[in-house]
């Protein structure tokens, strides 16, 4: 290429870069060859960290909240988000994933809204609360998975003299980021008060392959709300069986794995989140992977060990922890391990952009 | 255009055009113009014609079949195929649908093979029968419907000391006439005789909407061979209440109706053929309805009368019915009606050409 | 199983059986044991026979009737079928396709109609013509392909003093197979008599990769109806070119070879034929391959031979010839050769039921 | 619920809500009621603002860097990404577009690499440059759009003796967002030097609807790289005539409008932009749309005036706009007006999150 005569390195050659960059500063532009390697990295260099929370920690604080902050309209939600340490003043778990602990006191009523963002609940422990999706009331109940696909009214209410307290997982940071938002204010009571064992999605979508004629076209989210314990529990204890059998259907040795999908299309049930559960036999320990898309996980039951690019986290009941794109993870338990998980893999897979690596077995 | 010019009904034209025909005929060519309206009608003219056969005659019928033919190598099935009469010579239900009674004595074994076509029980009645699908052993039981999805092994055998008869349902015709027919002999026993309550594969895909992580990829047919009658039960039961209690659901008004699907597509269950189960309320009568595909109805439970093209026929427990293309088709029960049915639907909604018309209701 | 006393081959039993059988004809039941071979094979055994028609013999054929049949309403068409030996009685190239020749004489007009059946024309030799697809006049040229797709009205009209033949191909066997068929007819003559170098479908879809914004989405059957042969030729050229220089692009050694596809989908450009051209370098032979597809293929340029199982058959200029179901089939040509052909994969690859076997190069 | 004694608004209280943030913060915990509004908003509020950067301004400055800075690995590409004034700190267009000058000064050569990240170049004025997109030289010239999908190996090398600017466009920031890049570099100097006037892609490509048969399954990303302007433009005309001739095909009156696509697809050429050309007849005005997807638009030809959110922004050849998500945007022009735009609906649409509005005609 031509230069200046002066040669690279002159103090002219240099004054002139200088007032070249000013210039560019001014009108907002930014040469990538001083910014190629932040901006375009030779592999995934997440800003956000590994990092656990323990439910020890967690949950007295969320109870804490109870004790001072109402639920009502404005604030809409006594829901604590967990912020990734390395995601400073965003209150995000991963780039695209927003985790928080949800509080509900005993007969406190979340008033109904609606918004853009996909939510889900997972709960931890306890019952006794129904979440109200466009007016059919769900029963919430330990480890069940609950949906709000987006754009759906919902209220919680909790009917019951014990608070209960579980894990909402939603899309805000990636709503937030593609600027996508929208919300809309509800009832600030939940207009279906009733209290019913089985909700209406339910009842239509319940069982496996069995759909209503009159909605058999595909859907791009659920019309299942509900995915309750005793099915996760009975497939995940199925694999595990079928294994020890001799047959497929675990996804590595000692490690059960569900996906919870949409009955319409066999795909993700939400549009942006992938949810799933993991059961590690006592003394299974799974083969290091790594994947681009972001993932939250939430220990269910049992207790062991999160090994998340080289460090170790020891595993108790309630446990969250953030696993970034492209960290190296295992998991090991010598007591059986039970692992709620959600990704936002539903985006990166469609845009053809998931890479997943699985190393040998150690 | 150019024409003889002694003109188009002279003796020497008549003669021209005689000579013309027979040389088309040497050389294999047809005129359109000789044929168009019974190639190409204005609307579909349909050789099989609306037929109901009694379960009252098609049982012991397949009964006494028990006494004089054995299961086994090379007849491979006692299964009886019902011909509509307009089809002679063939033993199709509709020119796609092929539909059977199959009887298993005692103690039978029916042995193993695999085909390209696509098949399905429905069991109307009775118990004690496992059917092998590629080495995995699937009860069948009253209500249930039963898969074997093309190029999968699979033999039958009755453990039990009574006879068991069910519906087989097949895309023998379509298989034949686009010449995509491949058959194989398996073993002569079935390769697994154990009787588990559950199959492998319900114990897999049984849960709606949880899917085993390991095997979450799209797949033509349905990985769940069996659709249970309890659960097909409460959803119409759930249809109907729903109705009740003014949400959606039904398909019409007393009229409940599910469609057997595919978890991993959330399409139809098998890739050629729409397996169904309707139910009537007391008092129902649907409005009338035609639709380009064609189907063979079973009555489950319940009476009542369906007409087609404007012919009764009343309906009792097991009778079999065939509705061609194009057919006008109303139900009506006094007592209540359960209804299964099977259709070409797969196969003419995929290409575009599916049409469906519903009348006024009377 | 339990048998009669007397055992199977008595007189007795066979007496019984006799009865059996008559009772079960009474009622239109066909056992499957007596019938299982012929509806079941272990590989397909179509009746259609692999054959061709010399144009040598068609075309003046063709013309003769040009003499002595006028084109109108009711008649629509003077198109002849080719009926495959196989399938007497039927004028069917395939139990799923079939294949005509078209004749138009100078200055005549076909009348517009429209049905279900997707149709298309392929023209050997001559212009002049322009076919009026919903009202937008296609021209007609050697080499193109044009489109109908179902449930367009269409007409044609010859503006000049030469008559025209081409090859008509159409769905019709297995619209009428399925009883899928629906007739309307148009105006007697076309609504659009302008004879534009360019109709506008080619204006709006013409060029690669660039859509109209204002009709993205996807669409059954292809928006353009025309594939000019200029197009094509070029395309063939260039896989050739692209061999010599080493890079991919060719089908086989010497074997060039496109499929027409549909814009929006990136599919077929008709929902139940596939149509392609072919183009061998003089000197090739390809590998023997068979498909469960059954095909029509038209000899447009060179010279060559023809391999169906087995038997030779020479190829000239405007020969058609017909490939059943799994018919091997070898091509040749020590001169160069370019085929045009249509094919039912569409239908067939939709329902998983496509196989194709390639042998070893000889 | 239940509250403190004291009362919301006590010192106590207000106390009580002090420690407990601090306790919140301390762990990382951020309350939803005291951020909803930010980051659940009731429509989006993008920090990304409406913007124009003027060709008059930005071409001198890519062309001072040419003097300056040397193209070579590492930088590798002498880009200046257009940063928008709401994103301080990061080079981005919009949340998730990058857009950037690049430039390439005589026989300069910029070394091969790929990155995950799709690109594409759009061409403003000159040629005389080929990109090599995994060995296959692509020539690049006056209103072509160039692509390279992600993962394919790339370098430019300017052959002629006058440079060339063009613009680039990248899902640089949707990428960093999600963590999904890798990168690695290729040869110095690009591997294949020729300057074929149509690339290998083109020739395989290059005609509507025309499929290689040995390539005929979906893919991602386009397979053709090249979109020429000469078929860009016969498009634009073509819809603008059609409309004068009072026949469908234009976007809007005035207001042809054209989008670049996959043909193996029939869907966006990219799998995380869409690319559209517009045009605009002389005197028309838009009617007001806004959209959820962001977008980035450079005048190719013509002068007129875009209204952002009720600001007025003249618009000369090169100028660069953003339109951030939910901005109304409308068109006017008295001369023509011809508009090249990259946005990221795809992204937001297989999302199913993408919402337009079009208001009245003004």
């Amino acid at each position: 290429m031509t230069t200046l005569d002066t040669g690279f390195d002159s103090p002219q050659h240099q004054a002139a870069l200088t007032e070249l960059y000013d210039d560019f500063a001014a009108v907002g532009m930014t040469p990538l060859w001083r910014t190629r390697e932040g901006l375009m990295p030779f592999s995934p260099e997440p800003r956000a960290v590994p990092h656990l929370w323990r439910w020890a920690e967690l949950h007295p604080l969320a109870a804490r909240s109870a004790d001072l902050v109402p639920v009502g309209r404005g604030g809409e939600r006594r829901a604590i988000g967990l912020g990734n340490p390395g995601l400073p003043g965003d209150p995000y778990a991963t780039p695209t994933l927003w985790a928080a602990i949800q509080y509900l006191a005993p007969r406190e009523n979340a008033p109904e809204h609606r918004h853009t963002q996909s939510a889900f609940r997972f709960v931890l422990e306890g019952d006794g609360v129904w979440t109200v999706v466009d007016g059919d009331p769900v029963a919430m109940r330990r480890g069940d998975l609950l949906l709000t696909p987006g754009w759906r009214f919902h209220g919680h209410q909790n009917v019951s003299d014990t608070p209960m307290a579980w894990l909402d997982g939603l899309d805000i940071p990636f709503v937030a980021t593609t600027d996508q938002g929208f919300f809309e204010f509800g009832p600030e009571v939940v207009r279906d008060s009733s209290t019913p064992e089985r909700s209406r999605n339910e009842r239509l979508w319940g069982s496996a392959g069995v759909t209503p004629e009159s909605a058999a076209a595909a859907q791009p989210a659920s019309p299942l709300m509900a995915y309750r314990w005793a099915n996760t529990d009975a497939a995940l204890t199925a694999q595990l069986e079928l294994e020890q059998e001799g047959h497929p259907g675990v996804l590595g040795p000692g490690h059960a794995a569900v996906r919870f999908s949409n009955p319409t299309t066999g795909g993700d049930a939400l549009t942006t989140m992938r949810m799933g559960m993991h059961r590690l036999r006592a003394g299974a320990r799974t083969r290091p992977v790594r994947t681009t898309a972001s993932s939250v996980w939430q220990v269910f039951d049992g207790t062991g060990t999160v090994t998340l690019s080289g460090t170790d986290f020891t595993l108790a009941h309630g446990d969250v922890f953030v696993v970034p794109s492209w960290t190296e993870t295992t998991l090991h338990t010598d007591t059986g391990l039970d692992l709620f998980t959600f990704s936002d893999a539903p985006i990166i897979e469609r845009l053809s952009l998931l890479r997943t690596e699985t190393g040998a077995a150690r």
